[in-house]
């Protein structure tokens, strides 16, 4: 039997701290803009199926119990217990926690303390960026401080993270932009902006990345479909190949996250480049009772010292709890069955689910 | 054992009515331009195989017995008494059939009768268009015909489809065209054409798909590299995410067709947006033993409300057989095996059963 | 139990001359550029177990033992020996070995003794045009003697195969250059080549690949992200449909090598085109314990008469070996399941695993 006592989760974001009603936990549930259709539920997808397998058991319920019957033990355990209860029962030992997200999250430090478990900081770069761009009168001052911003964050962060860069800008021209490109951006989007303003320009996002790049903390990619929503167009992550290519050697870490439908592509990336790593656990959490086939396929191409594990969860300890599950159990039961067939030692396949579930993790990170 | 008493078609073709030799019947085994290469046949593909599994014993034939055998008992019984065995043995209680394709195919009635079912008319918007263009004079009366007759059209269809649109059109630009456009498009078009000409014109064909957008009726888009032949390149149903987007909220679903190899993707757009959804059956009827393993991909980012099945048969009744067959054991499999994983419910596995196989259909195409 | 008694590699390259340290032989189990990553090494791959699993028995050690107890093994008994006992411990009864790429790398007359197997020559088309331009003074020589070279080359070589091409050419213009633009590109390539210049003008790859088809010969082309390295941008075999429907009808049969990850793109385009065949054992070395899932998707949409093994090996001859041994393991496996379903008779499962390990290659390449 294949185990893996320490479990890095190495991309997640905090919980909601408030009484769920079912349209809004049912909301936590997809990925994507608006309600569900007509005559359907969010319920009804794999990770609906996989929240019901794997919830209710922690709060003392039926796995599979009704929506409304699981929500109503979540109200009357409150919040509090309730995130305790999941995140103790997922046995995650370290959460690294995107703080970027809108929205009234919980941070790392609340998140070590429900959990009983290490937690570290994520920093979102975008977030960075407009924060700065908020207190910057000028061009010249945005891009210094901008600068020393991102300088000063990866002293206490573990990981920088762009959600946009990849669809706005990384896609369309890798390299970095020169100085009278970024100014002249720079210059255009202040005077645009109001105060919270999204970054979306493409040569800013491309600046910002290339900044992160030269502190050395590892860079968090999102790709795929995930958490971008539904611009699907741009988020294969073959398409960083040219990114990947121009940072090669640089000496920081790219972490390709979210490759799902593509994550094929994003374990062929890491197979590709020394310092590419794909993440392999937002996809489980979308797939449930696939995940073993989804698992099987990014470990396909890549090896397996550059396969990192994670839930990808945000809102609900529910898909914290999944995302972990379905890992331990989709790993367990793939590479059981490959020693079963003689295709792998057992003694290979239990150094390689510690080093996906943790090892790998802890090396990329510099945890410990 | 999960059970799907009720089966709608949501996208076929009717029967060719004439007598069939081993060459006609083995063209029709595969969606290819020419013939098989030399030393090959297309009985030897998935399809090929899939049909001499399932429809020898509806003709009291063995499974698999050699296709010479099989068309002389087709022969023997005659065109007429091999659809209605075959069409009644599919198990499909409703056809919805594409009357649009060239060629003399049983029509829906004729489909009810045979097969002892309900059927009703897919309006191929292509043909309309380009029937409006053999009467109209001028642009501008091509034009008021057009949208008069798309108009007419939704009183009766259960749907539109469209082929060509996609390649085409939305692939390129996603938003309606301006009248001017449109104008100048349909006068050039009108110009060059003679009678019976295709509507390839990617403007007139993006303007067509905004009138049955407008229509209100489902709208479904071949995408995926079934029906369209080998123009593979744009076919791939991401390439639909800027019309998801730009028909968001105006209350017309999308119905994606033949995603396959992409049918991961049609899925995903099915999970992105409200109002679309996905086909999980001709993909099925190509992939024969891989059924399955298919079906199983595309529910994974669907939510299990947005998908629907077809068998996407055209010609031959064997097709409709094999599209029925493969999915009802392909998804009983499936979702008994999740089931003895204690991943899903047995009462979950048979309600989405049951959806998949007719109730969605039910409630996107207004039946009952 | 489905046997394939002959099996012809109907790509892979010559071996490794000269004996092998650790750190060399680890390099050549993956396709990248540059080292592992820190604290990662390519022995936890699938290849990597996949080596460790098959090869160790054939030199007399336990399966899976440590790659330094391997590597021991193999000095003891020298690169020679080790070879031999490899390559006819493979299975292969045939190879058609490209002579292309760089190194010391035994020809087919070595590897048809070592392994006691017929061998024939594959032509690198881009090798043997540097070739020529190594030896002719003007443009106009250039592309003359160009063109007697692959027609007098066309004389022995079983096949022609381009890695280049797909990349930087075909994927961007599937029609022949015109005669002007092919000088011009000659012209300025010859002026800016110092001797030994690698090809990758466009145009004058265009040209090669037309003066190949127009030889007669099978032409094979690299997709995927094989041999190609990291550029992955312009590998889908999609992007050959193009050069597919150009080629149709001229009589020269396209294989597609390396498809993966794209692997059902180029078993796709086999199926809609009757002179373009894929290739099935590339991916397997690669995937490993994956190797029946991904035989499995290649087998979806392709007739079966158009999928071609290889091993796709290079350098090492434990690669050959689990090319083989994979690729047998796999089809049994797969084919035995589904002739235990009922999905296939048996009688045809057999005959279909001889096409696929033998038969088609002959047809193809008019081998015997």
């Amino acid at each position: 039997m294949i185990e893996t006592p320490s479990l890095v989760d190495q991309y997640c974001h905090g919980v909601l701290r408030t009484e769920l009603g079912l349209g809004t936990f049912e909301a936590h549930l997809a990925r994507t803009e608006g309600p569900p259709a007509p005559g359907t539920t969010f319920f009804d997808t794999q990770t609906g199926f996989a929240v019901r397998r794997w919830c209710p058991p922690l709060l003392g319920l039926e796995p599979h119990c009704p929506p409304a019957r699981y929500l109503a033990r979540r109200r009357e355990l409150g919040v509090l217990e309730t995130g305790r209860r999941l995140l103790r029962g997922s046995g995650i030992t370290t959460y690294l926690v995107d703080t970027g997200p809108p929205g009234d999250l919980t941070g790392p430090g609340e998140m070590a303390s429900a959990g009983e478990a290490d937690a570290h900081e994520i920093v979102r770069l975008e977030l960075l960026a407009e924060q700065v761009a908020d207190t910057s009168g000028t061009a010249e001052s945005f891009l210094a401080n901008l600068a020393e911003s991102v300088h000063g964050a990866a002293a206490h962060a573990v990981a920088f993270a762009s959600v946009a860069g990849v669809r706005h800008g990384l896609a369309l021209a890798p390299e970095p932009p020169g100085p009278g490109e970024v100014r002249g951006a720079a210059g255009r989007w202040l005077a645009d902006r109001s105060v919270g303003g999204a970054l979306t320009d493409p040569v800013l996002l491309r600046h910002l990345l290339w900044i992160a790049v030269a502190s050395g903390r590892p860079l968090q990619l999102h790709a795929g479909a995930g958490e971008s929503g539904p611009d699907t167009e741009r988020t294969d992550p073959a398409l960083l190949t040219g990114f990947a290519r121009a940072t090669a050697g640089l000496g920081t870490d790219l972490v390709l996250l979210h490759g799902y439908p593509y994550h094929r592509h994003a374990a062929q990336l890491a197979g590709a480049f020394p310092h590419v790593y794909a993440d392999v656990g937002a996809a489980l959490v979308r797939t449930g009772a696939r995940a073993a086939a989804v698992l099987s396929e990014i470990m396909e191409p890549a090896p397996f010292g550059k396969l990192l594990f994670s839930s990808g969860a945000r809102g609900l300890p529910e898909l914290h709890v999944v995302g972990a599950r379905l890992f331990r159990e989709a790993l367990a039961r793939l590479l059981g069955t490959w020693v079963a067939e003689g295709a792998w030692s057992l003694a290979d396949a239990q150094r390689v689910a510690e080093m996906i579930a943790a090892g790998n993790a802890r090396r990329v990170y510099g945890l410990d």
